[in-house]
């Protein structure tokens, strides 16, 4: 049997082994997709303990602790630090198999250097010890970033913030681009006329303008759109349930419009019009600016109401969608094509049912513009796991063209969380180690096959986005 | 190379060896979930012959049959018992990696003591050996029950039964509890208002008042509730196409139900409606009486319409629906919570797409009250073999808790299904154990994870049904 | 590490090697459905050069240049010979993973004798050796069939060809029986008029006979499917979306016939009539001949209308389709079986959220009447790749009956992937040999299990479509 984590962790052959160590190991990270505070970078943000960075926000450690019996008192509650660390030390062992015990244990290895199993016997020893470690200066928001080596970071934001935070890191360097991302989901989420209204206000502040229609919307965005684009943003995100894409005109959108602004919700048909509208325009300017535009698809999020109420939403009861895409999806990208319009594209897919059809319709608009022009992300949210991430190589792999994927981002919210790159690293050398291994691909070729591990680690991305 | 079945069959680490022979091998069965007829345990059934106990009910076996080209005469029609077994001694070579290779070979090991390979070669010596055996005393249905270490038994009832053959086993103990599960489908079942009608008389009956409106409907089915309470049921059980939560009111599915005792088939809507009132207030009853309520999904029933009419339901030509689940189940859970109503739930699919959405579904709704409170159940018929129950355990695992998982169940008709329960350990010492040889789970906890063996093997079931 | 692609490629157990190279290795090949052009075979084609043979018309290696960055003039475009292979030979490394990688060298290898790897190291020293090679005789068109053994091929013909090509061919035999397959899709394509009358009229005349109603296009459909039988024919082939059973009347369907014919296009309604009512009369129609049907379903075609308009089908642009199937499937082959005229079925998905669904689908309809009456066919398209062989391997393991299944064919446009049966008859012994190899097979029946490898390589399809 193997030690667990050690240098040879999930290296499962010499092909492997070498790959790794050779190629992979010492890159620096480029996090294309996070959701990092940026206030929180700026500001250099200290930890006032071990709770605080890993239980304060991480939904992944709620979801495990509720489904171990453990009150909410101690999950979102406002049960003291140690009292909710002894909860989640008393869990650990019960996530064997589930990434947490995974990250857990890296974590602790790779950010304090401790090499203890978290348990209910290790509990108090490991809290003081990252405690300790906590009050260092090299362990603040920066101090882990350098930590982890992390060459660029992209944050996600919406339109109307100013990016005054982003504005203040790129004044004071320390080492680390910290860019935005253009996530403008609320601008065309017309659901709730009353939200929708107050949020159409902010934005026409925030572009120094009054929104009065559609037209005016659209002109607002790309008035932030540049905005953002002058502070080095190179990509949007979009979270989407499916993808859009029903005919309609102007004058049906600007209708639908004023019918929502005046207070009155949408029907489905007009929902589903306004979608397709906002979504393809959006995309439009992704194009126009020379952006990356990613697509997160496939969540039904706030699903326990009494949580939503009592707590709010991303309180771990968010979960996997089934609708279908294929039609809407290829539509969608058919028309922006056909315009000249289509930006380099990543699609995610919570649904692992439709990984096959999202990345073989992605592969549909590849124009020989650029290598790699649409991707197939890495696996996302529940899908961020070895058996996760595995497919989605393999899929990726038979369906389109592995070397060129643009790899690894740890779409986290916490500080700790770069060691998801190292795990990414090491089942990436681990699934193409073992073909050479097994003769698949050819021993020959080491160099060749290097350089792919060395270009999905790390060059694929810088080459893609051009930070 | 390895032998075939032999103490070590499947487990192929050393580790996998360990975690077996030393914990999962001895401990009793809690089967939770089966079909088993009540009154044959109660009368101590004799089996005339193998044909009778292997072939006579199976559907898995009948479709092997015809698959292989086999007449419908050897199948379920009335060939003599030696014709039939002949026939499937001629097929079961060709069930090579199909479960049912498996499966009979360790019955015929473990039941029957016999270790050779079952073709038309063996097929007269099997069969007379089988038939000795079966006309001993130890081959009864109870005496088969204890052979494998049975301790608790859960069939499958519905609610207008009088349970009398339950009263009679517990009035002559044998070491092996037998207790009756809720199974109310045909109480929502509007779809054939003359059938409807027949039923809502006959659970009249049984609940001892007239039936008149859907109010009177529930209280019926809370009298017998009550009833199956008092004879030690702890579990409901419910055969779904998927999750049904439309809106309704009262008004609307009195008259609903009217309308249907009247004659008049529901339209879809009214049948929406009906169900998602009738699952609703059902699943009440559960959380009240604190029982753990069980959801079977996605089968389409009947199929071949040529055998339904000649021979009836359950002849194997039920195969794996493709609806959506995501919406409606959640609504349907979270309605529950909200009203504090949510009992403890077992989801079963069986489509292997929805796997992922529904296990992130169910985790929406652990409430931290028990460990453990929303399971995803164990690879369910199609599923119930090596590949499926694989599947099922890492998905369970990077989704959610292994170690709560309350594990196996045979869901069958057989008394000689009990080996599957060794099948499933055999399994889940395999998956767990290659984890440790390959470094992803720690060698040093070994006695944790020995001890996660024995929960989900027999204490997890234990503990949380409460028998 | 292994040798890459040797005597033992993918064999990757002793059992594997003593399968494959004991039964599989050297038996003929059936290519029960390919899309060679049979005048191509008739007039022996050779191929002035290997862009010809491998860049000409394969959309897999379209779909790679596109993502891989390279311009349309490189794909489909006008670029001569060399420059076109030159970037193919630049993309080949980067297919790595890929089935391309695997492709590209056996058939290197298998057809040309040439070991070394295509990269543009070695690009132009292969495109002279293999275009020296492809002006020898042994390799036109019937000597690349010679070569690889072929022993029976069958095309994808349309009901309104004169087969003029198939009746050349078998008048000049070659050692090869090349067999038309019906390929009806067009004669009930209603969704645009003008080109279905424009195909009706076309129908009409190679059936001799004027189409005035849908039971005129049944009876010269019939006439040509008795034509098609008198030329050796013994299978069908249908492309869907996804199954239709729809209820409708003889007068309904005439109405959409006529209104069609009349230049209007049907609602969503009518089509859905329509088809329900067209693949069934087809449907009756293979079962009256004694022939095999297939079905294949799951592609959304021509996504990208650019390139539809510029280069027009088959561009590589189509993709995986996600609708539902379990419903309409199970009624239109049950509304066949009621009637006695369900025939031999073959289905291929190609999405593969839907395998299990299909199969066990598929399996409801066994009657006994021969044995694998209903067969899963083997990875389609982009699942016909090591890890989608794999999964319909295992997937109809667990589900059917390995045993029976009629095994591999190329589905392909071009001469050299014969190749491609090689690769399935070692990923076979692959699947097969690691149970034996880890005692899940026994090992006492390695005579059996080798017939078993020598009939889903050869022998089942011999006996299933009695050619």
């Amino acid at each position: 049997m193997k030690p667990f984590i050690n240098d040879d962790f999930m290296l499962d052959s010499s092909a492997a082994r070498e790959l790794y160590h050779g190629n992979a190991e010492h890159l620096p990270i480029i996090d294309y997709h996070c959701h990092l505070n940026p206030q929180e970078i700026a500001q250099d943000k200290r930890f006032s303990d071990i709770s605080e960075l890993w239980l304060s926000g991480d939904h992944y450690k709620w979801r495990a602790l509720r489904a171990n019996g453990i009150e909410e008192k101690y999950v979102t509650g406002d049960a003291p630090a140690w009292d909710k660390f002894e909860k989640w030390a008393e869990t650990v062992p019960y996530t064997m198999r589930n990434p947490l015990y995974h990250w857990t244990h890296i974590e602790l290895m790779r950010a304090f250097g401790i090499d203890k199993l978290l348990s209910p016997a290790t509990a108090r020893e490991i809290f003081e010890e990252c405690n300790a470690k906590l009050a260092e200066p090299e362990f603040s928001a920066k101090g882990l970033i350098r930590k982890f080596n992390v060459e660029t970071i992209c944050t996600t934001d919406d339109p109307a913030d100013d990016l005054c935070w982003h504005k203040q890191i790129a004044e004071e360097p320390f080492g680390t681009k910290v860019l935005p991302t253009w996530r403008p989901d609320k601008s065309i989420m017309i659901e709730k006329p009353a939200a929708f209204k107050e949020y159409v206000a902010k934005l026409g502040e925030a572009a120094d303008m009054d929104i009065h229609s559609y037209a005016d919307l659209m002109d607002a965005l790309r008035k932030r759109h540049h905005y953002f684009e002058s502070l080095g943003c190179k990509l949007s995100d979009h979270g989407l349930d499916t993808f859009h894409a029903a005919d309609y005109t102007d004058a049906e959108i600007e209708s639908i419009f004023a019918k929502v602004l005046a207070g009155k919700a949408p029907d489905s048909e007009e929902l589903e019009k306004f979608r397709s509208a906002g979504l393809h325009d959006l995309a439009v300017m992704d194009a126009e600016s020379g952006w990356a535009q990613q697509f997160h698809m496939g969540v039904i999020r706030n699903n326990r109401s009494s949580l939503m109420r009592s707590f709010g939403p991303d309180a771990g009861t968010d979960s996997i969608l089934d609708l279908q895409c294929a039609e809407a999806g290829n539509r969608f990208f058919d028309k922006l094509d056909s315009e000249g319009k289509l930006a380099k594209t990543i699609l995610y897919c919570l649904n692992p049912k439709d990984v096959e059809t999202v990345i073989t319709m992605a592969y549909n608009f590849n124009d020989g513009s650029i290598p790699g022009k649409m991707q197939y992300g890495s696996g996302w949210w529940f899908l961020d796991q070895e058996d996760g991430m595995r497919k989605q190589m393999n899929a990726l792999s038979v369906l389109g063209l592995l070397p060129r994927f643009v790899g690894m981002l740890t779409d986290s919210r916490s500080f700790v969380s770069y060691t998801r790159h190292e795990y990414f690293r090491r089942i990436l050398c681990s699934v193409v180690g073992m073909d050479v291994e097994k003769g698949k691909l050819p021993a020959s070729e080491m160099e060749f096959i290097g350089k792919m591990i060395q270009d999905i680690s790390y060059y694929n991305a810088k080459n893609y986005f051009n930070f």
